[in-house]
Parts: structure tokens; sequence; C-alpha cells
């Protein structure tokens, strides 16, 4: 029987969960329909909610709650879970001081409108003091983190993007993997010179036929366009609000091949929002997990079901359907071994969002070894471009000519989002082990996925990821899941599997 | 020197439009975009803000700081007309105890459900005890209202509609219009029976074409696509936030016109909201005046403007080579002349929102009667059929066969909407007036249509209307834009003129 002050705390959580809302939706409407006049004003919009939602969850009542609610007892498992989350929340919320706050928003939003120009003009070092402020800021934040939070400042700040995740474990995993990945790309790379060159589509390809055929893709996977929507927008992502998900993605005529597997990526975040469970959408255990489960999600319909042979001999003809009316698609570049050879191809690159799966990793290990250590003092901002080229000539195998393409390329550091890295990758990871157990589970999975049923694979998941919510730290999600926690294992031989022997 | 007190209020307020401009937003986007599974969500979204905004308002601090600002002095012209519409808007928002609006919430969602299927039914009787519990608490709101203000019952709830108007005006003019309707209407109806019947268009006009059309008119008017768009919904309507002006329309394959007109009209209410000086749109004297004022902005470019025989000799080109394509638009249907006798073409009709520039006011005067007849207990709800009947004969020379296009045939009453009738006709009076005296300070105002040319219309608009914002009141507004208050007669001349002559 839970207490008047525990229902209080559900409708306190409520009101937030419908200005969290309210803020996807403007923040949609932002990237997809805004004129661009507005953008001060929507500026503003989206100020003050942020600062009513800060408001309402900071309320020193809501901590006096949180205190006598976890004292009382009386609450089942769910409500349990429940009160931690919330406890979370509070924690990170009231761990550091708004005008520390208010300091790091203003040095990050003077940083990213910088980085825009010192990107386009190679100029590392015009960025580095407002770099440098927002790194003495973020430390600031972590070291308020941690002592809110009782752990040490990179692993405070990794709490916030994947709640109980530790730089420990991370450091096994990425100790595992970084042994592994320069070898092992070399070997995919001769292993790929001796198949044949996989032959390019030519195009164009209407954006109204791939807006279709990525909608019948979408469809399949289970997405469900009654609380859902596929629009167009310079970045994509997946947003919206409960019940209302809604990801974007950007055509390109001359190729359909990307923006095709990009609206896949963010299908799987999508089912993954799309399954957490009714009842549970407007308290904290409802909530998606955190960043890296979040990717394992995408990264499971992308990368595991989608770049598979199987996935492709059911889309193979779909593709050559939707643009047979505008290029010649009996050609055996419309084959579904070359579109295998084509969604498989692996390449040394100097930019991380346009990597391959086998060397992503490598770009997120350096990111995550640099940043762990400008954190800690052992590496000072002037040294990171040095400190760049060499981890990418260990790790990626090739030097950027300039930073421009080395350490000025991603907006995170700029935009505040320290710690963030890492969980692009441990989402691929937790992609390869939940897919590898789902197939244990499901021995028509792959079958089935060849003809266009990807039931058995996102059934599986929405009763092992999905219908979880927040319920469990991610550690114990997996493991209950899959039988044991990350194993670099897993990761490697579906590598191994996909790159060397097929 | 205004005081720091009259700062946080500026402050205060600065926030409440920002909750505003995010509650427009998700307004249309609930009207266009949203997926219809995320309904209960995006209802709580916009029901939070909505208390916050309550909230926030109603502070009790912010009565503190409204008395001492007023106390205070010191406040330049444009600081006091704020403050007087911070204390209004504080007035109207404390006046109603929350248990109150909450019941009149609660009653107000029950029946406009019950109403939809009582329309489809003609089911008067079954309305009824709903629409009683509406109209109770409708009553009971004003009386609130009326104490807080030291108004009757009528006025208060009509002073949130159009701040400033009252009865007694309303009654002057409309007692004056509803002598001269009946019969001049019926003089306009041989004048026409006269002439040439119009020649109907004959479609199909399809939607893009339609569209594209729109755009190039919106633009001649001086719509501002940067701060704005044009989109579709189910019942067209004028939203958005400041400087994100949102218009919608419904298009007919069958029927451009109507869509078109109507496109003008919200551009009307858009070039209003649009034309307010930047720098007060956080303010509350940087508002748009009221519900009448805005009317007239919308009915001087519909009405005054577009369907003028001026205007069409602009855009009748337009329209023949927008739809060339699909129809022969050669032949004398696409005349000047015959577009000018559809455009203005009279009939007695059962409905108001089909209704033309000349029988519109019967329906409204008519609406006005019987819902002051109600609020003051002079008329039961039983006995509205009959009366409306009567009316209808009265008023507009036709009676219904039935309650479904009776008194079931608008949402406002069943939505909460008392004394907001009055100001759809006080619009069309005032855009008479506003433009009537436009073209004599712009005598190419005329001309300048034919041409496409809006700017002596609209510049004017801009200087004695929307900068104006809600600096004066609404009578005072027109008094100082064209040297008298309302007067019926220049709307009269403006209907004899276009019905009779011409």
């Amino acid at each position: 029987m839970p207490s008047q002050v525990y229902e209080d705390l559900e409708r306190r959580f409520a009101r937030l969960s419908g200005v969290d809302n309210a803020l996807g939706i403007l923040y949609w409407d932002q990237e997809t329909n805004m004129p661009e006049g507005s953008t001060e004003i929507r500026g503003e919009a989206l100020a003050t909610l942020q600062v009513l939602h800060h408001e309402l969850l900071t309320d020193p009542a809501m901590g006096d709650r949180l205190g006598e609610a976890e004292g009382a007892g009386g609450l089942d498992d769910w409500q349990q879970a429940n009160l931690r989350e919330m406890r979370r929340k509070y924690l990170h919320a009231t761990a550091v001081p708004s005008e520390l706050v208010e300091a790091s928003t203003k040095a990050v939003t003077a940083c990213e409108v910088a980085w825009r120009s010192a990107r386009r003009d190679n100029d590392f070092a015009g960025l580095k003091p407002l770099l440098q402020e927002v790194l003495t800021l973020t430390l600031r934040i972590g070291e308020a983190k941690a002592s809110a939070l009782g752990l040490d400042v990179y692993d405070a700040l990794l709490d916030e993007f994947e709640p109980g995740l530790r730089a420990k474990e991370i450091d096994r995993v990425f100790t595992d993997l970084a042994a592994f990945l320069p070898d092992f790309t070399g070997r995919v790379l001769d292993y790929q010179a001796a198949q044949p060159a996989p032959e390019p589509l030519t195009g164009p390809f209407p954006v109204e036929a791939q807006r279709q055929l990525g909608v019948a893709l979408m469809r399949a996977a289970g997405f469900d366009f009654t609380r859902g929507r596929l629009d167009v927008s310079m970045h994509p992502f997946c947003g919206g609000a409960d019940n209302d998900t809604r990801i974007t993605t950007r055509y390109d005529e001359a190729d359909f091949t990307k923006a095709l597997m990009g609206v896949m990526h963010e299908t799987g975040h999508a089912l993954y929002e799309q399954g957490r469970p009714a009842a549970w959408l407007a308290q904290p255990v409802g909530s998606s997990r955190g960043m890296a489960v979040h990717e394992s999600q995408s990264l499971s319909v992308e990368m595991q079901a989608c770049r598979s042979r199987e996935f492709l001999q059911y889309a193979a003809p779909l593709m050559r359907e939707a643009f047979s009316a505008n290029v010649d698609t009996a050609g055996p570049a419309w084959s579904v071994d070359n579109l295998y050879r084509l969604y498989t191809k692996v390449e040394r690159g100097l930019i991380r969002v346009d990597a391959d799966e086998v060397t992503y990793p490598a770009h997120v290990i350096l990111r995550y070894r640099l940043e762990r250590a400008m954190l800690a003092g052992d590496l000072a901002l002037g040294d990171l471009p040095g400190a760049w080229a060499d981890g990418m000539a260990e790790l990626v195998g090739i030097v950027p000519p300039d930073d421009r393409d080395g350490c000025l390329q991603d907006i995170h550091w700029p935009g505040g989002a320290w710690a963030y890295f890492p969980t692009y990758t441990l989402g691929a990871m937790i992609a390869a082990q939940l897919f590898d157990a789902a197939g244990r589970d499901e021995p028509d999975l792959l079958p089935a996925l060849s003809r266009g049923d990807f039931s058995p694979f996102i059934g599986w998941m929405r009763r092992n990821v999905h219908a979880q919510g927040s319920s469990k730290a991610s550690t114990d999600l997996l493991t209950a899941a899959t039988g044991r926690p990350l194993d670099p294992e897993v990761f490697k031989e579906h590598l191994a599997r996909r790159y060397l022997a097929n």
C-alpha cells in the first residue's frame, strides 16, 4: 500500500513528464518545421520550459518527500524501482549549483557557435580558449556530481548518460577491443580486397520513392504510425514525446542507401520508445534506460538485423521495385550479393560519423581515452591535436592531415557532452550480445528477417529490453536477457563472422 | 525610471509568454501533425502547461507586485499601458475559484463530446442537460468575474474576448443593423436576380496548384514566410507563436474558391500578429487587442480587400494560370466579372459558417440575443429551438427544418464560449470602418490592389492597428484611426455599394 507521500511524488513526476513531452515536440518542430525567423523566440520558449522543469524537480518539497517515501517502505518492486529513479533524477538536478549550470550553458552556447567556424576554418587555436572554458566548467560540474553521488568525476558525468555504468567496466571491454581492432581491421581489408569490389548504384533516386520505401521497411520492423512519424531534418534523430515517437532523415537523390539505413537506425531507437509499457510512460521507471542501451536498440536493428544478408534478401526486391521507374534495377549491382557488399564495406577513414561497423569502435576508444585524460588533467588541450594524430595512427591506422578532419570534427566536446562517446560502442557491443541471445532463444529470427518478418526479433526485444523501462541497471538488464554481463567476445565473433567469412 | 518591482513584473510576464508560445506550437502541431494515438498524452502535456501558466499568473507575489507598481508611479505611457494589461490578465485569472474552473472544464469536455453526436442525430433533448450544466457554470464564472471587475455578467464574460467592450455598445450597433438587414437582404436578392447568374468553375483543382496560388497571394499581401507557415488542418485557423505565425487551410479539389479566400482570411489574422512591434512581443501590451479587432483584420483582408473587384482584377489571371494545366480557364466563367459575382453571391442560408457577408451579421445578432436572454434567465434552454426558429424567420428570412441545422450547428455554447459571437460582426463593422478610413488617407489603396500591391492598405493597418498592440482599448484604437467610434453607417454603406450598385 503506497503512502500518500509516494503518490504525491508520482503526481509531481507526471507533471514533469508533461513538460518533457512538450519540450520533445518543440524540439522536433524546431528541427523540422520552424521558420528561420523564430529561432530566438523558440530558444526563449524552450529555456522557459527547461527552467520550470528544473524548478519543479529541485523543489525542496521534492527532497523532503523522497526522504519520507524512502523511509516509509510499503512499496512493491516496481514502486521501489520508480522511487530509485526519482532519487537519481533529483540527485543529478540538485547536485550542481544553478550558477554553475548557467555559466556552463553560456560557455557551451559560445563554444558551439565558435566551433562551427573553427571547424570550417581549421582553426583549433581559435577554438581553444572557449573549449578550455567548457572543459573547466564540465570538470567543476563533474566534481559537484561526484561529491553528490559518491563517485569519481568521470563516473559522475557518465552516470547521467548511462545510469550505473562505470569507467572501470568501459576500461575492461575497451582494452580488449583496442588490442583486437587494429590487427582485425587489416585482416578484413585484405579479405575484402580479395572479393569482388561492390558496384555502386546509380541514381537519381527520387525523394518520394525513398520515403515510401523507408515507410514500408519501418512498418515491416513494427513501427507504429498511429504513435509516430517520419520526417526530414538536417541532422537525423529520434525524438517527439511519449506515444508520439518521431524520427527524421535526410535524403540524397544520388544515393539512397545511407538515408535508408539511417531510417532503420532511428527506427530501432523508435521501437524502444514505442515498446515501453503504456502504464509506465509518465513515471521515471518507465523511461528508456540510458544512451548505451538506446544505441543497442538502434544498432541491433541497423547493424545486426538490417545489414544482414537475410534482411537484404527481403529488402532487395523492394529496393528494385521502388526505383525501377527511374533507373535500371535489373543489373548485377542490384543483386543481394552486391547490396550486401555495399552495406558491409570497410575502410580506414578520418570521420567517425562516416565510419563502418568495424572501424567505428576505434574512433570511439580514441575519444574516450582523450576525454578521460583531459578531465584527469593528464592531457593539456594544447596537446590534443598531437594526441589525436597518434591515437588515430594506433587505432584506425590513418592520420588526419588537419584538425578539421581530426579533433575538430565532433560537436560533443564544444557542446558540453563529455563522457558521452563510449555509449556508442557500448551500444554496438550490447546490440551484438542481445541479438546473439535473441537468435538462440528464437531460432527462426534470421530466417524470418529474410521474409521481412521482424516479429521473432522485436518480440524478444520487447520482452527483454523495451518492457523493462528503467527498472534495472543496464548491466542487470543485459545479464537477465543474455545470461552474462557485457562480453566483448560476442561482438568480436559477430565481426569475424560477418567480415571474414561471408 | 521603472522600479525594480515593475521590472520583476516584466520578467514574470516574459516567462508567461514563453509558456504561451510553447502552447501555441503544441496546439498547432496537434491540429496538423499529431498522430492519432497520442491524443491523450498531448492533452496531458497541454494541461500541464496550462496549469503552470495559471500558477505563475495567479502567484500571490504577482498580486503584491502589481499593487506596488501601481502605487509607485514613475512609468512612461507604454509601461503604464503594459501594467494595465498585466492587471487585467491577473484579474481575469484570479477572479474565478479554481474549483469552478475545473468544474467548467469538465462540463465543457463532456458537452463537446455529446454535441458531436447530438448534432449528427438531431438530438437537442439529449444534449440539453449537459448544455444546461455548461450554462449554469458559465453563469457562475460570469458572476465571479462580474464581482471582480465591477461589471455585469455579460460584460464580464465579454471582457475576456474583447477587453473594454460592453454590451451597451453592441446593443447600439446591433439594433441598428437588425432593423436594416432584413429589408436590405431582400433588395440585394432582387438586385442579384436581375444580374447574370454566376457561372460555376469546374475542376479538378489539384491541391499543390491551390497551395502555390495561396502562397503567391499571401506573399503579395505581405505575409512573411521567414516568420510563418501555411499548412493543412481540418478546421482552418491562425496560430503558432510570436514570430512564428502559422495559418492553416483545408483544400477541396472540386472548388478552390473557398479555400483560397479562407487563406486570405487567415492571412489577415496573421498580418496582425506579424505586424506587432518586435520589442513588445513578450509583454501583455504587445499582444493583439481582442477578438473583434482581430476579426477586423482578417475581414479587412478577406471581405474588404480580396472580394473587391480591384483585387480580383489582379488575382484572376493568376487563378487562370494556376489551373490552366488541368482545366480550360479560357471561358467566360474565368472572367473578373464572373469571379466577382461568385465571390459576392448572397443567399438566405441556415448555416452561419457558410453565410455570405450580407446575411452573416443576422446569424450573429440572433445568437447574441439568445445568449444574453439565456444568461439573464429570460430564456429557458428548453425554449431555445423555438426562439431560434422565430429569430431566423425575422432576421434571415428562413427557418431551419430541424435543430441539426438550427441551434445545434455551432460548438461555441457547448464549448463554453459565451459572449464570443458578437466579436465576428463587430469585426466586420470595424473592418469596414478601418478600410474606409485607410482609403481616404491612401487614395491609391484600391488601384494598388488591382496591381497586387497591398502596401498602401497594409502599411496603413501596420501604423494604425498592428503597431498599437494592446496599448489602447478597442474603441480608442478605432477612434484614433478613423476619427470616430464604431459607426454602423460605414458598414451599411459598404454593403450598399458592393451589393446594390456593382
